[in-house]
């Protein structure tokens, strides 16, 4: 299918094979250069480049960057010392015989070209001109290279997904709004004015239903949608790949996740060794201080509350005391621990004690001389730190300190350059609350009820085995059947058992405070469907977007999606969202009055 | 992967290897029936059914029908004579030794049961109820199979695709609303009060950057939006096969899409012969009277307007006079074409002139006196008619009246049960003019520009190279490189080649009555995008749903949509679209108003 109408031959599909050969060849002017009256044209098409030579001043005169051309000629060996290793056509040139310019260009707002390709990437304008230009960005081999490999990812998903029996369903993106964590897009409904569809968060509520319809094993890449005020490296729309199984069980969805995962990440050119490992919600916030620890290094946090449970400094006599190290930091100077105070208030912290470890058992730091004489004697052994390092701590209610500790991991780690992107650690979180308190600061989402607790993951997880006879007589501990799956300290992927019976769904929503007759209205045609033989079933997503720009080792998720919002939602490009006319919002029926139609 | 945590075996894997064997399956009850105080169960699942002998009373008591268990017991062979032949699992039975109710049912509101499935169809509730239950519904063996066939289609084309090498790309469905055809479905931008979104009706701008941006083969299976006023078998909601190819000319994208279509039938169970017939545009209007023909059968059109040029019936002296043969109509009593004449009034003609072949050169039928000697005399010959056939006319303007002999012929083909279902006859529909009259009644398109004339596919395909430099001067007579796939009478699909040069683009609004001020407020962003370097591109675009209609054999879209809208877009199982509480309304910024902001 290389031939067309345009062409013989891709750029790189032109090898030795061809020379003494006529080819046709068809793309961009990637790079012109001149030299001794002879024009030297890089022609760039998806698969690469390829060397034109013309001798023929008046052909090669209008040519210039980024004009699109068809050339036929004849393919010839390059002369001596003049092969391109860096290239697979670097061996032969195509002497231009005929050249038909197919569309000019304007001269371009940035540069594209493949030879700028290995430079240093702060040659790229601001990503505004970017996404204003996006048609240009996407010329750049590192966006196409990122696009198709989120080609490949999905085919490669799909396939695993079709070998396990499962079927892609579509499901509708004009729906009901329902409570699901986060803000609705709206959609005004023309043909009953006053009502409003609602965009998807997610397929969840019909991926049920397709169980309850005897699907069993459900797959879609869908596209879902989130209202939510502007954050780095979130879009208004996005896509999930979701699956759902019945008959199933915690451990049947895992072990199918991890053959999608597999496969994902062959596609991309890495191996995965299966089973991937497993912690639980509790040891990840207690080791690592994070629901989604990065485990592509160690350096744990150690909790430290026992230690200094007879402490004379003030600080420590908290709830919770941890510590992590900071290898070699004993070192550094007094301005960059300063530095890290400033780091920690940022985070909302108040700030980071740290002691140092120069050696011959010294303690240095602020810290050092409130404690005890003990507590210094065994501190370096008990934090596991060796001379020369320094050790970070924190202090206070438990979760607020660890997950301060887990950051301060993090920016050690990310300072010591050992965030590799090409390095995956996969692992499995597992264990979760089944709620969590509705003023919890690390959070975002719209609470769903009217109770002091919300759910961890949705309304629908199963609370698990043990906790279902008493979830709702002791919410804070109650456990539930759902996991995360998470690569390089970010949460790629997550589920959980659901809920298949009416009467464990409608405690759950009595413990979130939904009423029944608010359950009703929101999501009535659920309960009722569970009235007619509904299947066990658990499911998982993932996100999409994430998994390929972890995958590619591109620093946004604007550089895995093909057109992208910018900050607040709006694309520089095509200029939306934009006002509509008043005849459009007129049809809309968003200022429909009831009363007036009386 | 059919082990799981509530099954060892599917049904139907269920077989004689496992006679002796305890198995565990998992599924709803079908059907019971008791014979002999001992109950058979038809289990069933995703695969099929299994029979479940109980002996034990108390056991089988509470099971019924759509109850959800799970059987553990012995494989044995069913007695002698007890076989079922019909079943895949017919020779075998499975006593059970345990069964967990893992969910019970309410009294169904309909029969879902296989057992009913090869009675007919009228068994089923009317659609509103089947909509309202649609999780019962899906349950229903054609539902599934219906579905699964859906889920095959898209993988086979999306595995054609990718073996010639093109690139799944996602492109937003959040776009600015730009004119293509039909109303947009609106979002408002909470983050820019008083701004929309508008839903795609198709990423046709987006594929077009993509082009622009390198890309060369896209494709994707894309949700697309249109809030159009009620119409039986329309979605607001639909699917489209989307490609778009660079370097390509219309030979080109009809190869590629041949591929595709070969590859869907053959995922279905049939085998479409390549290359598929070609009819123009003018040829299918002539013989059909129809821009998608049927060719499921031949009968065409037979034009008159010579024959009759000097004709003493006032009614036949018009620019147009065809005919249609009807097989065997001559015997038909009068009411017979009485009720033909309401048919066609029906369809807002005036009435549908006939006459009949009764044998021995007689001619019945209130139209036959009034023709001169010469015309009755050569009238069989001249319509190809057989003694005890009737040929309908039509006489007036050429385009509606060639419209309703197309009609005609399709309806005499229904009523003689050519319209098969499972015969599928393709044919490429080519030669497409470039524009049609904006008060083309045939048509509910919204206009796009403010002139007499209008796309006849949009704004942005090529007009035909010979046409390219006079199709402004003569906009009724110029041809476009457009093309329509057609089956059985349906348009499935239809591309073009796209414009890629401003100046054509340019010429094409002007035509359209689009200045250039309103084209860069609508779509200045391409315009711009074509300023720098775009190659020639052509695409085509497949009905996804009507595709899978066809191949599924089934009466309605909506047996392919696993969540379909009834009429007015309305979901009856969720009550879809709904009114909104006031704070969300407020939160939408639909209400917005920029001078209270002062």
């Amino acid at each position: 299918m290389s031939q067309s109408a345009y062409r013989t031959h891709y750029a790189t599909e032109v090898t030795e094979k061809e020379i003494g050969h006529a080819v046709t060849v068809a793309g961009w002017v990637d790079r012109r250069r001149d030299h001794g009256g002879v024009a030297f044209i890089d022609l760039r098409d998806r698969t690469g480049l390829v060397q034109i030579v013309i001798y023929d001043e008046e052909q090669a005169r209008p040519l210039r960057s980024e004009y699109v051309i068809e050339v036929t000629g004849e393919v010839r060996a390059r002369p001596e010392g003049n092969d391109n290793e860096h290239l697979a056509t670097g061996h032969i040139e195509i002497v231009a015989q005929s050249i038909t310019v197919l569309a000019k260009s304007d001269a371009l707002p940035f540069q594209v070209s493949t030879a700028l390709e290995n430079e240093a990437e702060n040659k790229l304008p601001g990503e505004d001109i970017r996404l204003k230009y996006r048609y240009l960005d996407l010329r750049r081999p590192s966006m196409q290279r990122t696009i198709r490999l989120r080609s490949k990812m999905s085919a490669a998903a799909r396939a695993a997904l079709d070998k396990m029996d499962f079927c892609e369903i579509e499901t509708p993106t004009l729906i009901k709004s329902t409570p699901e964590g986060a803000r609705d897009f709206l959609v005004p409904a023309r043909l009953v004015p006053g009502s409003w569809y609602a965009l998807p968060q997610s397929p969840q509520l019909l991926k049920q239903l397709l169980m309850v319809g005897g699907f069993e094993r459900y797959y879609q890449i869908a596209r879902c949608y989130r209202d939510e005020d502007f954050r780095a490296d979130r879009q208004p729309e996005f896509t999930q790949l979701d699956i759902e199984m019945s008959f199933a069980s915690q451990d049947d969805v895992m072990a199918m996740a991890e053959q999608v995962i597999a496969a994902i990440w062959k596609a991309a050119g890495y191996e995965v060794k299966l089973p991937i490992g497993r912690i639980s919600w509790q040891d990840a916030m207690d080791k690592y201080g994070s629901d989604k620890p990065d485990l592509r290094f160690g350096n744990q946090i150690v909790e430290m509350t026992d230690y200094f449970k007879d402490t004379p400094f003030r600080v420590f006599q908290a709830p919770y005391v941890g510590a992590v190290v900071f290898e070699g930091g004993a070192s550094l100077p007094r301005r960059q621990f300063d530095a890290w105070q400033d780091w920690a208030r940022q985070r909302g912290a108040k700030g980071l004690a740290y002691v140092q470890f120069s050696g011959g058992g010294e303690l240095k730091g602020p810290v050092a001389k409130n404690l005890s004489a003990a507590e210094r004697e065994g501190l370096q052994a008990a934090v596991g730190a060796k001379d020369g390092d320094a050790v970070f701590f924190a202090a206070g209610p438990r979760a607020s300190s660890q997950l301060l500790l887990g950051a301060v991991r993090v920016e050690i780690a990310r300072r010591q350059g050992l965030l590799k992107p090409d390095e995956f650690a996969l692992t499995w979180v597992v264990d979760f609350p089944l709620f969590k308190p509705t003023d919890d600061p690390d959070d975002d989402d719209v609470a769903v009820g009217h109770s002091k607790w919300t759910s961890m993951h949705h309304p629908f997880t199963m609370p698990s085995a043990d906790w279902i006879d008493r979830f709702d007589l002791d919410p804070e501990h109650a456990m539930s059947d759902s996991y995360d799956i998470v690569c390089n300290g970010e949460e790629i992927g997550g589920g959980s058992v659901r809920i298949h019976r009416t009467d464990i769904q409608d405690r759950v929503l009595k413990v979130l405070g939904i009423g029944a007759q608010e359950a009703q209205e929101k999501f009535g045609f659920l309960l009722e469907a569970f009235k007619y033989g509904a299947p066990p079933h658990a499911g998982i997503a993932f996100g999409w977007d994430r998994v390929a720009q972890i995958l590619a080792g591109v620093g946004s998720i604007r550089d895995v999606i093909a057109f992208p919002k910018s900050g607040g939602g709006q694309d520089p490009m095509t200029g939306a969202p934009a006002p509509i006319p008043p005849e459009q919002r007129a049809e809309t029926g968003v200022d429909y009055d009831p009363e007036a139609e009386q």
